[in-house]
């Protein structure tokens, strides 16, 4: 299938390049006021959590959403999708990793990004407990923003991002790996033996959820990720930060569950990525 | 062996609590600042990192012990013990998670303990790019301080942490397990088979190093953690932490390699530590 985004004009990709950064600094004011003053939590029906943040940061940008771009889709984890026929869909996880927000372990993260015809034109990856955001939109280059003391005051500072791949055939002990939990390898379907034969083939891993991998991948914290069972919110970000960043995204596996697609994928430096696609091919 | 520390008087231990975290404030400056400024990393013999800022922290603990304590001997990971027939040593890992420092991933971590006679009487885990330290003493309890925004102002805050242990027999996937990579388990013997036993039972985990994993711990923010392959300084801290926040520690495994004794832990809340160490006995 053709790319659809060279059809955009440069100036559009950057308006909705800063138009989703504004979206995301609301979503980054409610989860903060949520860290600070507390927040209500329940079990959905599938046995996840689901905080009166999630819910919060949601409403709001489907708010902003609809009275920026009401042409616009906008498809997100906590409520029904709108305008599924548009060419352009906001893809939204209001907080990937909710379980570890709700036990104020500070890597969870927003989801927030911006598809055209089934391509990604920006995405947004936020961490507002680690004060880190990584963005990038289509041919615009990847960015991390942090918030850090440099010269006695603390402010945001802004680094354009760019990987730089590993000499393939690096020994993959070498290699520092973020992989998704045991649990999500066997949330649809059985596909534990991916994660034996990953955490057996790299033993220098760590495991976080979604969101603050993708954004260790983008930034070059880690060398590659293998993140696994993952629904379309969950994937709406990285595969344009891993691209813009000069990384490579492979979808390895796919599959329909209640008429959702959930989706297995490789990110990273691409020397490591096509390692890891061949090893979980041959698992 | 009967425990030696009820034969210190409190007044005793409030002040080498006290005075911990002095040393620990003063590790935390210079990480900061390496934070902050930047740091050279080089490669060890034995294949990990270190940086000038884990030498910088070392050698000044040393320095403030030295002064303050000349009686005492320490243990720390880059330069050799002094005093080793000391009643008092306090042991030291001046970056736990280096590698993850290097690469700027933020949950790295300083481990400070003081033993006497070999128990922990003081233990402080400090986390300077999260604005997280956890600590304990002896019979005065286990703390998480932590920077954060309250009503408007950023400063520090105290709390008393005190776990809630689950139901006995809870199901291990609605357990929030800690563990160490699948390397750690194969680092010095090839115990890989208790990794695979520990994420297939327990599918809901998370990877950190130690250091993090035990804050997580003694605050709530995991259930409990199976720590493999450790040497004495890893783990110096987080037996003191654990008991004082009401969990349990468990030494599984234990054996020498070159002189130097390496050990595998299971700590957190004591039902959950009772079944991992059934599981592991069992694999």
């Amino acid at each position: 299938m053709e790319d659809p985004r060279p059809s955009l004009s440069a100036a559009l990709v950057a308006e909705l390049h800063e138009q989703a950064l504004v979206f995301a600094d609301a979503a980054r004011k409610i989860i903060e006021d949520a860290w600070e003053r507390g927040f209500t939590v329940e079990r959905k029906r599938d046995g996840s959590l689901v905080t009166s943040a999630d819910l919060d940061v949601e409403r709001t940008l489907r708010q902003l959403i609809a009275a920026h771009y009401p042409e616009h889709g906008v498809l997100g984890e906590e409520f029904p999708p709108t305008r599924t026929e548009a060419d352009f869909q906001w893809i939204l996880d209001p907080i990937d990793g909710t379980e570890d927000f709700a036990h104020r372990v500070p890597t969870f993260g927003s989801i927030l990004a911006l598809h055209y015809r089934d391509a990604p034109v920006v995405g947004v990856l936020d961490h507002p407990a680690l004060g880190l955001r990584c963005h990038a939109a289509f041919r615009r280059g990847a960015y991390q923003n942090y918030f850090a003391r440099h010269g006695g005051t603390a402010r945001w500072h802004s680094d354009r991002v760019a990987l730089t791949d590993l000499a393939p055939g690096v020994a993959p002990a070498q290699v520092r790996l973020v992989t998704s939990a045991r649990g999500n390898y066997i949330r649809y379907r059985d596909e534990g033996s991916y994660f034996d034969a990953v955490t057996r083939a790299y033993p220098n891993h760590r495991i976080y959820r979604s969101c603050y991998g993708h954004t260790l991948v983008a930034t070059g914290g880690a060398d590659a990720m293998v993140d696994f069972h993952d629904a379309t919110w969950d994937l709406a970000a990285c595969r344009i930060t891993t691209e813009e960043a000069g990384g490579a995204y492979r979808v390895v596996r796919e599959f329909t569950v209640d008429g959702v697609s959930i989706q297995s994928v490789v990110l990273g430096k691409p020397a490591v990525v096509a390692h890891l696609c061949e090893l979980l091919d041959a698992a």
